[in-house]
């Protein structure tokens, strides 16, 4: 898989940083965003498949032989729910509030993108645990960090992380954005 | 727990990258070792436990007013047996192909130690699920990166993470090293 350019179409730190771990050449490119609209009656399970995709048609006609594109879109989903990005800071903190002391799933969409115009999909699941938190807990992460910007309000590794989270099912990268091992083995399939 | 001073006897750079998530004032003391010797008969499972609280017991006469000690030690089990640091290169190799393919058990002890003498232990379990590995996958993570160092010859946050990490259940900062959440709460239930 050393011998591709990989393409990440995404503006996560995130999922930057979990790229790299793939030890492999890749650069990030933003510059063709798309309206995530889903179209009426897609489940929650089946929403960030869809918007993966999405995201990846604006790229697909420019892929130079050696490009391979990924794209990908996390969602947080809590009885049956899709739980976005919060609005503001009341918004974070009522999002906190209603994973508290539940557990909720975490999928992540990823669609690979190739020259000849094929486009590979999957989603992954991640369960994850939450312990109860109080509300000094959540002023005090909604103040100190930024969860405007995830998806469910909170960054699994950062403090949050350790307050909040006792446990998962599945896997952990998937939760902070990209399901890596998952990636790894789809790229490694078809190099 | 923001009042405390927190001491942490530990050499582990991940340790110490676990304990900064707490948001705490720490320090890592590592100056009083101890010989890592357990009893005959201890099983595997309480075998983390048991070098947690030895590994506190040098410091434990020493600590003001205001200190908390953290100590912890961590293995991995396959079949019931512990799987300990690699000795070199080679048994870095062997450990992982060992590991391939199966689901092991990584057990982290730790025990928080008290100003007025008291010390408290708790163990923490995580199931990791690996997948096959290649031989030139092996070799490629034992001469990139540092297995010996590490229980399982293994860095979860390293490339091997991705390569091999199926999906865990249970803490992965517990993998790492250090249960977080687990002793968030212990350090918060008793400031």
């Amino acid at each position: 898989m050393n011998s591709k350019r990989y393409i990440l179409a995404s503006g996560s730190p995130r999922r930057r940083e979990l790229m790299a771990m793939l030890d492999v050449d890749f650069r990030v490119d933003t510059s063709r965003p798309v309206d995530e609209v889903v179209p009426e009656g897609t489940s929650a399970e089946e929403t960030p498949a869809y918007l993966s995709r999405l995201k990846a048609q604006p790229y697909m006609d420019s892929l130079r032989p050696d490009e391979v594109l990924v794209t990908a879109d996390t969602v947080v989903i809590l009885d049956g729910k899709v739980i976005g990005k919060p609005k503001d800071a009341d918004d974070a903190r009522a999002t906190l509030a209603r994973l508290a002391g539940k557990t909720h799933k975490v999928i992540t969409g990823v669609s690979i993108g190739r020259p000849d115009g094929s486009l590979t999909t999957f989603s992954e699941v991640t369960e994850v645990e939450f312990d109860t938190l109080t509300p000094a807990e959540i002023d005090y992460y909604v103040e100190r960090y930024s969860p405007l910007d995830k998806a469910g309000a909170y960054g699994i590794q950062e403090w949050i992380g350790a307050a909040a989270v006792k446990g998962i099912r599945g896997s952990f990268y998937n939760v902070m954005g990209l399901p890596i091992h998952r990636l790894y083995r789809a790229l490694t399939a078809n190099c």
